[in-house]
C-alpha cells in the first residue's frame, strides 16, 4: 500500500539553499571569512518607519483596546487598501477583495498548487526551485520551459515543446535566478497564449521593485487581458527587507476562472482551511512599508542591492565572461568557465575565493553551466568581493572568456 | 481533463467559523449586542512579559546588530530550548532536533497531510473541521471515528468500524469541540493499536494547558511507546493568547518512521520547500510566554477561560441539560433540545438570546444534536451570558431535559 507521498522522491535530498548554507557554515566555524552572495536574504535592518510601526503595534497588542485575536484570513482592510494604492501607482486597478495577504510567496505559490488536480504545470527552468518542488509534492506534472542565452533566459510560448491546453504557467519577472525581466511584448504573447489555451498564469512578481527600465511591466496586469488569465504574487521580502518578518500577497482577479471554477473563491476556501492569517503586527509593518516615507527608505536599500548586482555584472562582462541580469534585478547569472560544472565552479569559488554562490543546477537542469550571485550585500563589502572574484578568475585564466 | 482539485467539492461552501462570523456581524451592524462564545479566540491582551519581549524584539530588528533575515525554517534554537524545557516540566524528554516551529496548528496539521499518499486517515467526528477539510484537499480518504455520549466522546480503537492498517490516526485531547480529555489508559490503547497496525498518531495537544486533572496526560509522549508511533502538535494560541501572533510547534520523534520513511526528515523537506519559518519577533514572544513569569501570566488567563467553561457546564447540568467538557477544556458540548437540530438551536440562540454558538454539525455529521460553547470570554460578561441562556431555556422549557 502506498502511504508516503511519492512526490518527495523527485526532490533533491536537501533544499538547495540549506545545502549551501551548511557547507558555508562549516567553513565559517573553522574561522574562514566568507562573503555570501548565494541567497536573496536582506542584510540591512528594517527602515525607521517600518520599525516604528512594528514596535507600536507590538505595544498595542498588550493593551485591552489594542489586542487583536485571529486576523482575517485574507488580511486586514488597512493593508489591502495600501496594496491597492501601490498598484494604482503602477497604473493598475486592483480591488481589495482581489487581494489575499500571505506569509511569503513561497507558501502562497506552493499552497496554490492545492487548487489543481492533474493539471500540467509549465515551470521555468532554470527557475525558483520551490515551483518544481511543490509541484512534485502536489503530484502535478511539470513541463520544463527552457531558458537559455538563445532566448535571453526569457522563454516565450514558442519555446514550449509540446502542445498545451488548460495548463498552469509559471512566469517570474524579473526572473530568479537569471535576473532578466520580461519586456511587455513577450508578456503580452504569454497572456494571449494563456487566454487561447484556457491556461492560467501564476506570475511571480517578488522582484518587481528592482525594475529600473520604465518600459518593463512591474505587474502582469499592466498587460491588457491579464486579468482574464493571471494570478500575481507579490512580496515584502525583497522590496522592504521582510525576509525575517514574513508578508506577501496574492492578487486574484474576481472573475478569473480556471477549469470552470472561480479561482479567488477556491483560494479563499483553501486558505480558511489551511492558514490562519498574518500577524496584525506584521501587517501594520507592511502597511508602513507602503507609506511614502516607508517606500523612500526601502527604495534606498533596493537601490543598493540593485547597484551591487550591476557592479557584479559589469565586472564579469569586463572580463569577457558571459552573464545576464543585474540591471532590473538583484541577481547576476554567470556562465561557468568552459568544461566546469556549476557545482564545481561554486565549490571552487567557495574553497579558493571564500565566495558563497549558488550553482545553477540548484535551479533546474537547464541551470547547468551557470552560477547565481546576488546583490544582497552591504556595499562596503563589494570591493572585497570584486577583488576576490578577480583574483580567482585571474588564477583560473585558462578557462575564462573562451565561451564568448 | 481534470484541472481543479475535486477535493474542494467535498467541503462546505464556507469554513464554518467564517459562516457564523458573517451572520453575527450582520446582526451587530444592525446594533444588536451579541455575546460571542462560538470561537476559541483569545479576548485578553498579551501578558506583560510577552508584550515586552515582542516590543524589544521589534525594536531590535531596526538595528544593524539586531536585524535578522530568513528565520531557520524549523525555528530558532532559543525557542526550541524553551519548548524542550516545557516538556521536561511534563516529565517528557524531547530533543531540540525533534521540534519544528510553525505558524499555527491549523497550518501544521493540514500541511502534514502533504506527506501522505492514499493513506487512510482516521478522523474524529465530531472534530476540528480542519482535519477533514484538509484531508479532502489532499485527496486522502477519511474514515470517521464516531464520538458519542456512549463512548464519552472519547472513541477508542474498539470504536473503529473497519480494519485498519498503516493509517494516519488523528486524536485531539482535550478534544475540540467536545471538551473531553483522554485518560491515560485509553491513550495507551491507541498507542498499542498504532504500533500493532503500523499506523501513526497525529496528536493535537492545542488545549493541553486546560487540563486540571493531574492523571490526564498533557502530552502523548507521557504514554509509553508513543515515541514509536506519534507526532504531537502544540500551540501558543490557546495557552498564551497567540491567536493574533501565530506560533505553534510539531514534535516528531527522531526515529519515527511511517510507510518506511523517517517522518521528521520528510517534514523538514516539506517545510523547506513550502514554508519560510516564523518571524523572529514572534519566536521571541513565544520564548517569553514559556518563561516563569510568562507562564504565570498566561496560566491566569487560561484559568479564567477554563472557569468560564466550567460555569457554563454547571449551568447546563443544573438545568438537567446533557453536556460534557468544561472541566479540562475551555469548551462545553451541549445537547440540543429534543427534536431541534444543531443549526436550529444555534440560530435560535443567536436570534432569541443574542448568543453566538457553533452548531455541532460544523464539526462533522456526528455533531448533529449538539452545540459548542467556548469559555473565551471576559469574566464580567459571564453573568449576562448565563442570564441570557437561562431565560432562553426558560422560554423553551418544553424542550428541556427530556433527553436526559
Amino acid at each position: 500500500m502506498k502511504t508516503i507521498n511519492k512526490g518527495f522522491r523527485k526532490l533533491g535530498r536537501d533544499y538547495i539553499f540549506d545545502e549551501i548554507g551548511k557547507k558555508a557554515e562549516e567553513k565559517e566555524n573553522r574561522g574562514e571569512e566568507l562573503i555570501r552572495v548565494s541567497t536573496g536574504d536582506a542584510v540591512f535592518p528594517l527602515g525607521k518607519t517600518v520599525t516604528e510601526a512594528l514596535v507600536s503595534a507590538a505595544a498595542e497588542t498588550g493593551t485591552d483596546e489594542g489586542f487583536r485575536g485571529y486576523p482575517p484570513v485574507s488580511g486586514y482592510g488597512f493593508l489591502k487598501c495600501a496594496i491597492r494604492r501601490k498598484y494604482l501607482g503602477l497604473r493598475v486597478e486592483v480591488k481589495e477583495n482581489e487581494i489575499y495577504v500571505g506569509n511569503g510567496t513561497k507558501s502562497d505559490i506552493s499552497g496554490f498548487f492545492d487548487l489543481f488536480d492533474s493539471a500540467s504545470v509549465i515551470v521555468p527552468d532554470p527557475g525558483y526551485p520551490v515551483y518544481g518542488d511543490s509541484c512534485a509534492i502536489s503530484g502535478l506534472k511539470a513541463e520544463l520551459l527552457k531558458g537559455s542565452f538563445e532566448n535571453g533566459f526569457l522563454p516565450a510560448p514558442c519555446d514550449l515543446k509540446t502542445p498545451v491546453r488548460k495548463a498552469v504557467i509559471i512566469l517570474c519577472s524579473p526572473a530568479n535566478p537569471t535576473g532578466e525581466a520580461y519586456p511587455e511584448e513577450v508578456l503580452r504573447s504569454w497572456v494571449l497564449f494563456a487566454i487561447r489555451t484556457r491556461s492560467v498564469i501564476l506570475f511571480d512578481a517578488a522582484y518587481e521593485a528592482y525594475i529600473k527600465d520604465s518600459t518593463i511591466p512591474r505587474s502582469i496586469y499592466a498587460v491588457e487581458g491579464a486579468s482574464l488569465c493571471a494570478v500575481e504574487f507579490g512580496s515584502f521580502s525583497k522590496s522592504a527587507g521582510f525576509t525575517g518578518l514574513r508578508c506577501s500577497y496574492t492578487i486574484i482577479p474576481e472573475n478569473l476562472r480556471f477549469g470552470g471554477e472561480n479561482l479567488g473563491k477556491l483560494w479563499a476556501r483553501r486558505q480558511s482551511s489551511k492558514f490562519n492569517g498574518v500577524p496584525y503586527i506584521v501587517q501594520k509593518a507592511a502597511e508602513a512599508a507602503l507609506s511614502p516615507e516607508g517606500r523612500k527608505e526601502s527604495e534606498a536599500v533596493v537601490g543598493i542591492y540593485g547597484n551591487n548586482a550591476f557592479e557584479l555584472r559589469k565586472a564579469f562582462l569586463n572580463r569577457g565572461i558571459r552573464c545576464c541580469g543585474g540591471v532590473n534585478s538583484p541577481y547576476v547569472w554567470v556562465a561557468c568557465p568552459k568544461n566546469a560544472t556549476s557545482a564545481r565552479t561554486a565549490d571552487d569559488l567557495l574553497n579558493r575565493a571564500g565566495v558563497v554562490v549558488t550553482p545553477g543546477t540548484g535551479f533546474g537542469k537547464n541551470g547547468e553551466g551557470f552560477i547565481r550571485l546576488s546583490g544582497f550585500l552591504k556595499p562596503e563589502k563589494l570591493p572585497e568581493l570584486l577583488g576576490r572574484l578577480n583574483s580567482f578568475y585571474d588564477r583560473s585564466c585558462g578557462f575564462i572568456g573562451e565561451d564568448l
